[in-house]
C-alpha cells in the first residue's frame, strides 16, 4: 500500500535479486499492491500490449527506484515499491504520448523517472500535514508538464497526437452494445496504464486478484460504478468502451475502502460515492485539459482521493486503516 | 459566522423543526449569518426569483444538512448550518446552470450536495492547518467539475448554454447610466446565488440587515467598492448592471471587517483593498474559465479572502475575531 | 536571501537613508541578494533598458516595502529587502504588460505593490509550514490576475498586446547562430525582469557577482543548463535568443544551491536537474497559459523551487542553509 511505512525484504536476498523485487513491488504499487508477484503480472500484462511498453514501464520503474537508493531515501519505502511506481508510470506514459520509437522519449524517461523521486519526497512531506499519502500525483504532475510542454519542443514532440481544442459538447452514440459493456469493464483496469485492450485490463485485474482478494473486489465494483455512472449521465459510448471513463473510479474504489480506509459497509458507500465523484471530475478534466493539449492521466482520482481521505478524521463513521 | 464553531440549538424545540432551523441557518451562511430569520428571507428572495430556483435551493441545504448529520459530524457545527450553505448553493447552482427541469438535475443535486459534505470536511482540516474557513470553496469545486464536466455527458447537459470560448478583450459601452448604477448595487448581492434582478438583491440585503447591521454596512461598501473598480477599469456595463463584477466584492468586505477580522478602521481598509482585488479577480477568472466553458462562482471571493485571512496573524494592525 | 530572516540596517543612518537602502535591497532580492549595492545595479539595468521600466520598478519596491511598513511588518524582514522584490517585478512587470505610459497603470502598480505585502505575508505563513519560502510567486499572483483580467477591462487594458491562442506546436528554426547563443545566456538573467536585452543580462550578472561569488556561478551554470536543455529538445530559436527558455533556470541554479540549499556537490546536481526541469516547466507553462491570455512569468521557478527546496528534508544527501 503506498502509505509512508513498509517493509524491507528480507536480508538473506542478493542484492540485485532485492532491487527487482523492490522495482517490481514498485510496479504493482500503481494499484496499490506492496507484491513482488503482482507486479510480474502488471509487467506481464504491459508486455502484453506491446514489448516497449513492458521495457518502458520497467525502465522508469528501475531509474526511480536507483535514484531513490542513490539519494539516500528511506530503504523501507523504497523497498515497498513506493518510490517506484510513478517511475512506472513516467516510462509507459511517456512510450504511449510522445513515441516508443525516438531516443528523446529514452533520454526523457531516463530524467523524468529520477525527477519524480524529487518530487514524490516533496508531495509527501506537504500532503503529510494532513496524513494524506501523495497517490499518483508526482507521475501526474511530470507527464502532465511533459506532454504539454513537448508541443513546444520539436525534439521532443516530432510531430505526435494530442493537439489542443476547445471542448464541445458531446455527440455520438452513448449506447453500450452488449460487447462494449465488458470491453469497459476491463479497460477501466487497463486505462490505468494507458492500455485499451479488454484482455490487458483483465491480466491487470488479475495481478490484484493476487496480491489482495478485497482490493480485486473494490476494483470491479469501482469498474462497475464508472460504467454505470458513465452510461446514466450519457457519455459517449466509444471512450467509455475503452475504459476512459472508469479507470479513476476504480482506483478511487480500492484506496476508499481496504486501502487507506478500513473496510465496513460505511467505507463500501464512501468508495461508491468517491468512484462517482472520480467519474463526473473524469469528464470535467477532459474539459479542462484541451484547450491547453493535456490529458486527464490518473488527476480524478488524485484529487478525488487526496480529499476523501483527508476528511476522514472528521467522519466518524469511517477510520483510517 | 462560517467559523469551525457554532451554537447548536436549544434541546426544547421538537426534531422536525429544529432541523428546519438548521437547513434555514444554511442558508442564511452563503452571507456568513447564523440567523434562520435570515434564512428565511434568503429563501424567500429565492422564490420570488423563481420557484424552482427556491426549491433546489432548499433541496440543496436539506439534503447536506441530513447528509451531515448521517456521517456524525460534529453537531455545533451542523447547527449553526455551516454543513448546509454549500448545498444550498450547490442547489441553485445546479438549476441554474443545468436546467431545473430535467430529472437528470434533480438527481445530480441530491448526489452534490450529499458530496460536498465531505470535500467540506476535507478542506476544512487542510485550511485549517492556517486557521483559515472553508468560505464557498466546496461549493465552488463542486459545481465547476459538474459544469465544466456536463457538456461531455449528454444526459446532463441537454444542449444547456455555457459553451467554450477564448477570452476577447472587453467592448461595447462601460458608462453606466443611473438605472444601471443602482440595479448593479442590489444586482451585487443577488449574483451571490445568480440572480441578476435588483429586487431580489434587494432582499438579501434585507435579510443580511436583520441579522446583523455591520454586516449590511459593509455589503453595501463591498458593493460600492466593486461597483466603482469595475466602472473605473471600464469593464462593460451590461454585466457591471447585473450584478457580475460586484458579487465577490460583497462577501469578500463582509469577512474582512467583522465576519473573520475584528471590526476597526485598519480592516474596514483592509476590507476595501480586498473588496478591489476581488474584483479585478473577477475579471481574471472569467478569462482563465472561458476556454474550458467553467464559470467564475464564488471563486474570486475565495481566493481572496483565504489570502487575506491567512495573512492576518503577520499583519500587527488587525486582529482575527 | 529571501529566508524568512534579514538583518536591520545600522540604527546610524537617517530615516530616508533607511528607507533608500531598504528599497535597493528590495530589488536585489529579486536574485535573492541583500545587498544594496546589487540592488543599485539592478536599478541601473532597469534603467538602461528604459527610463520608464526604471522608474516603475523603484516604484513598486517603495511602495511594497512603505506599505509593509505601514501595516507594522517584522523589521528584520522588511529591512532586508524581503518585502520590496515582488513590488519591484510588479511596477516593472505593470509597465511591460499594460504599457507604462497610461494613468491606469501607474494606478495599478501603486495598488498591486501594496496588495502584494498582504499576499507574501499570507503565503509565507501557509508554505512556511513546510519551511519553504515564497520565492517570487506573490508577484506571479498578482501579475497573472492583472494581466489575464485586463482584457476585460477596457480602461486598463487600452488594446495592448498578448491575447489568447489555442497553443500550436513548434516550428520555425531551431538551430542558434552563434550570436544568438551568447545573447540567450545573457538574456536569461534579464528576462527575470522581462529584459530581452544582453546588456542588460550582463548588468544583472555583475550586480549578482558584487553581491555573491557562487550566486553569480550559479546564474550562469543554471543559464547553461536551460540553454542547452532547451537547444537539444529544439525550442524555436527566437525565444531561446532572448532569454525566454533560460530564466526560470538561472533563478532554480542559484535557489538549489547556495541560497537554500548548502553547496556541496550532491547540490550542484540537484539545481541542475532542478534547472533542467524548470526549462521544460516553461515550455508548459507557455501552452498552459496560451487559452486564456496568460504568461509564464516565473511561475516554472517558483513551482519548481517550492518542490525541490520542501524535499531537501527527506534527502540524506543534501541539507538547507
Amino acid at each position: 500500500m503506498p502509505q509512508e511505512v513498509g517493509t524491507s525484504s528480507a536480508p538473506a536476498e542478493s542484492r540485485p535479486a532485492r532491487f527487482l523485487l523492490e522495482v517490481l513491488r514498485g510496479i504493482a504499487q500503481v494499484d496499490f499492491m506492496p507484491s513482488a508477484l503482482c507486479g510480474a503480472v502488471f509487467l506481464a500484462a504491459l508486455f502484453a500490449s506491446g514489448w516497449r511498453y513492458g521495457l518502458y514501464g520497467l525502465l522508469g520503474a528501475a531509474v526511480a527506484t536507483a535514484t531513490a537508493h542513490a539519494l539516500g531515501i528511506d530503504h523501507a519505502l523504497v523497498g515497498a515499491g513506493l518510490r517506484g511506481f510513478n517511475g512506472c508510470l513516467i516510462g509507459t506514459g511517456f512510450a504511449v504520448f510522445l513515441g516508443p520509437a525516438h531516443l528523446s522519449t529514452f533520454l526523457l524517461t531516463l530524467f523524468g523517472s529520477s525527477l519524480v523521486v524529487v518530487v514524490t519526497s516533496a508531495l509527501a512531506i506537504m500532503l503529510g500535514t494532513w496524513n494524506v499519502p501523495t497517490f499518483t500525483m508526482p507521475f501526474c504532475l511530470v507527464t502532465s508538464v511533459m506532454t504539454v510542454g513537448a508541443p513546444g519542443l520539436e525534439k521532443a514532440w516530432h510531430g505526435a497526437h494530442g493537439l489542443a481544442a476547445l471542448p464541445v459538447p458531446a455527440s455520438g452514440a452513448t449506447a453500450l452494445s452488449w460487447q462494449q459493456t465488458w470491453h469497459a469493464f476491463f479497460g477501466n483496469f487497463g486505462q490505468i496504464f494507458f492500455m485499451p485492450q479488454w484482455y490487458v485490463g483483465l491480466m491487470f485485474l488479475v495481478g490484484i486478484a493476487l496480491a489482495n482478494r478485497l482490493a480485486a473486489a473494490m476494483a470491479c465494483l469501482g469498474s462497475v460504478t464508472g460504467l454505470v455512472v458513465a452510461v446514466l449521465l450519457g457519455s459517449p459510448a466509444e471512450g467509455v468502451s475503452q475504459g476512459l471513463m472508469g479507470y479513476n473510479a476504480v482506483l478511487v474504489a480500492m484506496a476508499l475502502c481496504g486501502v487507506f480506509v478500513a473496510p465496513s459497509a460505511w467505507s463500501v458507500a464512501y468508495a461508491i460515492g468517491g468512484a462517482g465523484a472520480a467519474t463526473v471530475l473524469t469528464s470535467a478534466f477532459d474539459s479542462f485539459v484541451g484547450p491547453f493539449g493535456g490529458h486527464t492521466f490518473t488527476w480524478p482520482f488524485v484529487l478525488t482521493a487526496v480529499l476523501f481521505v483527508a476528511a476522514v478524521p472528521s467522519i466518524p463513521r469511517l477510520r483510517r486503516t
